[in-house]
């Protein structure tokens, strides 16, 4: 279950064949085929097939796939058969988005506390979040195990809450941020640059 | 410049090149290896060149790329050596982050206008654009040959907006909302799917 050198595409597509599974479980389908998860993530059968190689052998020959099993597994793989302590750093309208996000918590990911400087802020709750001082922030995240913290600052204040995360015990970084980030090697990072599924977009509109 | 079979990987790297490549730029630096790019964007040097490969044969041997020339290359291979037109669907939290959101204009995807059925917030305007009612959508995107539609609409609305775009010549939509579109042939779409680069994070900090 630990393999190496996954292709970071593979685990984003797993992402996605589990949404599949997600929807095929709440319509009762008991089994499915690589060619059904393919059609479901305009993917490949071979494809399907490569990516679920990398971590074992879990459909049977001309039946298929069992539906929860396979969903089990991919949750599994993917860390999220159990939840995961979070924290929103950045209460403006990109943080206050993410608060609403329902993505996050349907997959195990649970905020439980908001940071920020702003002391018009600090006190208040973001959907019911508490806003707490970035000053509280070490201390919050040892004391309760958090694993990861979501960042929604401005470019020029996310370094330094960086370098405050490296004080703690904190596992990984989401990056809203438009800004690289150096961190410790204890710490994972995610930097999300949404113009970057633009630029996707406009490869595809460009090469249609 | 018009290659067959492009996996999806390499477009995405690609806007991670060019983000490292604009970097050099602007410290003055004039030529890179695919070694230096590699290091940038934490790749490999034989997946920079495997995938640059796909469009052509742009470096020299010894001497590496010139950073100016294979910038413009790539932002002419993603579209983005031209500005592109761009509405939002949705005024609430997540589209006024969108609306903030510094790195659409910086590569050239322009916002013109926010459309919403509040009729709060019709007339109101968003970061300095105007929010429209949902009934003018259709006029106003064939009006003004908008290229793209950011969806940041309920899921239970999505799919209605995605309907009304189909009656347009709109290219392509970029959708937040938590719901699989289903549209017309005519126009590419994009899923954001925030959840899933967390669960790419969870995945690395499990495998550590």
């Amino acid at each position: 279950m630990k393999p190496e050198k996954v292709p970071e595409a593979t685990i984003t597509r797993l992402s996605l064949y589990s949404r599949f599974l997600d929807e095929m479980l709440a319509r009762g389908v008991e089994k499915v085929s690589s060619v059904d998860i393919a059609k479901g993530v305009q993917g490949t059968p071979a494809q399907v097939r490569k990516d679920l190689a990398y971590f074992g052998d879990f459909g049977m020959r001309g039946v298929g796939y069992n539906v929860a099993n396979l969903n089990a597994i991919i949750n599994e793989i993917l860390g999220v058969d159990h939840p995961w302590k979070m924290i929103l750093i950045g209460a403006g309208n990109l943080g206050s988005a993410l608060t609403h996000y329902a993505g996050f918590a349907k997959r195990g990911f649970r905020m439980s506390a908001v940071f920020d400087n702003d002391v018009n802020k600090i006190g208040m709750t973001l959907n019911g979040l508490p806003i707490l001082p970035i000053t509280q922030l070490v201390d919050y995240v040892d004391a309760n195990g958090v694993d990861i913290a979501v960042l929604a600052v401005p470019a020029a204040s996310a370094q330094g809450v960086a370098d405050l995360l490296c004080e703690t015990k904190i596992k990984g970084i989401m990056n809203f941020s438009p800004s690289s980030l150096v961190s410790c090697d204890s710490i994972e990072i995610r930097q999300i640059d949404l113009a970057v599924s633009l630029e996707g977009l406009s490869y595809r509109i460009k090469n249609k």
